[in-house]
């Protein structure tokens, strides 16, 4: 059976736009299917800036969303789901649903971009209580509130005197199964702490860690600004508790550099949830069948020297379905998989001549 | 003037062969330049083993490499210079030399993937002793020395009873100018950890660490691993001093999660050095008029939605010339940036017809 000479991206995040635009861009037609009504994923949808310059995540995103939305090349589909497929390398019949209705399509490989989703708290609610507490909350809802500009106590609507950030929310615990460090929050929390201070800044802001990881040059882009810049406070310790007291929130926990119990009172708490694989990277599994590494996420192969490879031939991955990614990792990602995906397809067209 | 069908690659490490073969199997011509007498870079030359799997470099980079060197569309120039470079994207004309003759060749495009050096701890002589004591040696020397399937003391060549890593030399060090996490050397320094205690099971392995930037999987695959199943221990402190006492070393410092000074003695000393652009980098940065971003390495523009372009036109960087970068983020920029310089190329011959 002929080459088919398109690429089926899966998911229309930073990714998934990133190699889609890289595919057509190489000359080889792309089918860019995204489940919701818009492509963006979750940057556009809920984040307000970008690590590490705090630049606003719409305009910065635009121009590729804009390229893929405009491209000759690029086939977008949303709200639409793959939902089956059949064929190997150079041949795959995908099912694509869409209001019902189902149609298959060709494609000589495949990009899965189908990313992560943030870890759900109420898996700890015992422990911070995002469930009990209007002013217990996520990332993800910090950004929503600054993406309209504001960063309040939702019990109350005012801006709060005073805001704790807990990291390894879902990460780096056992206990809940998830092992690994998502890579991202101890960036995203000191981004977020200079914003707070941009929009509040009479409020005290501190970050509750166990390991800092704000590698390379996100140490002094962020680590040190937010402290040197904004007064941010950083206190490295265990938070064992988020308690209810009076019309705010007790912490309670140790300070494992003084090693001795804190217990403090803060009007918000911002949990830093980690990362785990989305729903539809876990379907993608299922319908592409590739193998899932030790942590739940897309198997790749070739580490460290093949990052979007997966097992299975003529199928890649990039960005978080493969693992906790930050937008460098997942942008290299896109083009490193459309460099990929075009070659294998010029590769089995050239065999079969 | 007509497009030139051919990106020129400069440098012959893991970013600029993933770079090299990416572009060729896109079917572009490629003219990889490598100042050595080999390809495969700092890690061929000199790392026994690759995080986060411990295999062998060798064994890992040989597919790779002879991809390379057995490409049809790639022609490879080792101990060969870039000297000079005129005219713009689409058509440069590069200056090479070897062995002092020098011709100009064409190019459309441009991949600077040039890497780093390592840290010169000679500039921190006072503090550490490189210069001074035989037992006192960096990530580098290990690698080395594990190369060669040993692990030893410099001084008198028997193993080590104790070996302390002592992380961040040269890195998040403002005093010499180094504000950035060099972001590899806590995964490196763990890997090696697990190492020695395979050659040397009943050595004392002590990393003393500020933070321990062990993002990802790194947390399980190295970190854990190291402490649970090879007993490295780990100890968050400040090292301020290494002497030499009868034949051995004493590490003088703090311990900050115990809050109280340390002096301890060991046999073996190693220094984590950190990553600073390369001679040929910041050659690099002047030929092609490159500026340089505040750190000193290769600047790019579109952070973090593109991780190799930089502000010239039709100039790509992959790697460690931009930065602290892992093997994945390395090679992820070699595809990413082997996409975006043929992406160029078409467009230029789109735009001229």
């Amino acid at each position: 059976m002929a080459t088919a000479d398109r690429v089926l991206v899966v998911g229309g995040g930073p990714a998934g736009l990133e190699a889609a635009r890289g595919i057509a861009d190489l000359g080889t037609p792309v089918l860019l299917v995204e489940a919701k009504d818009a492509l963006g994923g979750t940057p556009w949808e809920s984040y307000a800036t970008l690590t590490p310059h705090l630049a606003p995540t719409r305009e910065l995103m635009a121009e590729v969303k804009g390229a893929v939305e405009g491209h000759p090349l690029i086939d977008v589909r949303t709200t639409t789901r793959v939902v089956a497929s059949e064929g190997v390398a150079g041949n795959f019949q995908v099912t694509l649903e869409h209001d019902g209705t189902r149609v298959v399509e060709a494609a000589g490989a495949v990009v899965v971009a189908t990313g992560f989703q943030h870890f759900d708290p109420g898996r700890e609610t015992q422990m911070y209580g995002y469930y009990e507490y209007d002013d217990v909350i996520t990332l993800v809802d910090a950004e929503r509130m600054m993406q309209a500009g504001q960063f309040v106590r939702p019990s109350n609507g005012a801006p709060p005197r005073s805001v704790a950030f807990i990291q390894c929310v879902g990460s780096r615990d056992r206990r809940i199964g998830n092992q690994y460090c998502s890579k991202v929050c101890c960036g995203i929390a000191s981004k977020q702490s200079i914003e707070v201070k941009h929009l509040v800044p009479d409020a005290k802001v501190f970050i509750f860690y166990i390991d800092m990881r704000m590698y390379g040059f996100w140490e002094d882009q962020l680590y040190w600004k937010a402290q040197e810049e904004h007064k941010v406070n950083y206190i490295r310790g265990i938070v064992t508790e988020v308690i209810k007291k009076g019309d705010q929130l007790l912490i309670k926990g140790e300070d494992t550099t003084m090693g001795r119990p804190v217990e403090v009172l803060m009007d918000l708490v911002v949990l830093s949830v980690g990362m785990e694989p989305s729903a539809g990277t876990l379907e993608m599994a299922r319908i592409f069948q590739i193998p899932r590494e030790p942590h739940g996420f897309l198997a790749t192969v070739g580490e460290p020297l093949d990052t979007v490879s997966t097992p299975v031939p003529g199928v890649f991955v990039a960005g978080a379905a493969a693992g906790p990614k930050d937008l460098e990792d997942t942008v290299s990602m896109g083009g490193a998989a459309a460099m990929r995906a075009v070659s294998l397809l010029r590769r089995l067209v050239a065999q079969s001549a």
